[in-house]
């Protein structure tokens, strides 16, 4: 293959499910003239609930399919499979790897200013001690608070993004980290950028909310260009879609509801057998 | 193999996790002599949110699982399995197989005076219409109101089964139900008797609350009754472990759980992988 060839690759990016198309999202916008294979595991969410053993084997059957899509690059769009499975698929993978745990620690060392920083996710992230382990790598005076959050996922799910309830559990949620006094918050799971204008009310305006997706686009675009892998024109018409979403379960609700947070239009999802892989 | 070899057999008790649990529960009340082999597919949970072709590929490789383990009879302990899943099963199992729908159905038209039926359940339970289809079947002339309450799950699995927030949504998700005065109530989904105080609140006593866990205990037993397969003593001392508890993931979590729920302590549930049934 040319590296010509090589660089008009598609980008492979996984999530559990749907959270992780805020982080095609941000590659869309970035990157305008990237293709991107999605995958969406939507026959096993969530993955916050599951033990690092079964998420490693979920996520290392992604891996295989998206290589066999013939991706260049893969982005593992999900705090969890960050937390579990990054370290060693990225171990025995042939292209590029990375996670949204590492950007996001990176982006939230940048905006604190006293310190201490706020990590909210699912059990499985929390549990990992992945963010701390991260934040205290680049500052190890560091103090970093976590909090599960296990009902954000079904709410946001439900579609209770604005909702007197989802505002309720937010506050309990997020108390004690505010009694904490902390000053940045990580919004350590692809599904909370959907209620970040809830999380910001109760956190007020003196927290600064970081969203791992953007910076975790901003890395993979560092990376690229590094090693020349970065898509130098549009998509010709006629070329294959640019996007392309997968599904291991239910392909219209994933249809519905990515076209409520992607800017494009997404005509249809495919359903793979995942298991196989 | 005896017919006495054949009493002492198991019995098979499945569900997506947890819920089904409240259907054992009941075995164990009704037929202390009976042993028992649970499964709760904790890896792939919730079926409720899943499609019907994955919901029935999940279901039968329990059915075999179970079958490995030589049980005499298989309970289907989940709605959404019931739903999507058993008319299939019923056809190929050489054992015989219950769910938990059908006994809810004749419950709740036994109970019924103004022949207004409410069913809530999942979304997949709901999207069937198995409920509606069985009540018919037995009273052409009942009014069946149904309402998929997909936050009600979480929400128990969070532990909040008695708090304002669960009253709230219960409140929203069973508004219409009471609009269309419905006096009976089917609790369409295993883990909803567990916030049964919540539900019954909301909609007073004049509403009768159906589960089918008890109803299914009941017609299982009429069953083995029937068949000549009822265990006809308790298992002896030294006998193996009377019940037996399988997971898919995350059997720590699933103890302790089960262990607020089942009126014996269980010492442990063992993980197995399913896939490879």
């Amino acid at each position: 293959m040319t590296k010509e060839e090589e660089r008009a690759l598609p980008i492979g990016v996984f999530d559990s499910g749907i959270g992780g198309l805020t982080v095609a999202r941000e590659i869309m916008r970035q990157m305008p003239n990237e293709k991107i294979v999605y995958f969406g595991d939507t026959a096993r969410v969530p993955y916050g609930s599951k033990s690092r053993d079964t998420v490693l084997k979920y996520s290392q059957q992604i891996v295989r399919f998206l290589l066999e899509q013939k991706v260049k690059a893969i982005a593992v769009a999900c705090n969890t499979a960050s937390a579990y499975a990054l370290p060693v698929i990225e171990k025995d993978c042939p292209v590029p790897v990375i996670g949204v745990i590492r950007p996001g620690a990176r982006t939230a060392v940048d905006a604190t200013r006293n310190g201490r920083i706020g990590v909210i996710g699912t059990e499985a992230t929390v549990e990992s001690g992945t963010y701390p382990e991260f934040i205290h790598g680049i500052a190890p005076m560091a103090q970093v608070l976590s909090r599960a959050c296990p009902l954000f996922v079904p709410l946001v799910e439900e579609g209770l993004w604005e909702d007197p309830v989802t505002d309720e559990i937010a506050r309990r949620y997020l108390a004690e980290l505010m009694d904490e006094e902390i000053d940045t918050l990580i919004l350590g799971c692809t599904h909370y950028p959907l209620i970040r204008e809830t999380i910001g009310r109760v956190v007020g305006d003196e927290v600064t909310l970081v969203n791992p997706a953007y910076e975790t686009a901003r890395t993979l675009q560092e990376l690229l260009t590094e090693r020349g892998l970065l898509a130098d024109h549009h998509p010709a018409l006629g070329e294959v879609t640019q996007y392309q979403f997968f599904v291991s379960d239910m392909a219209e609700k994933f249809r519905r509801f990515a076209n409520s947070i992607i800017p494009y239009g997404i005509l249809s999802a495919k359903v793979i057998n995942i298991e196989k892989y």
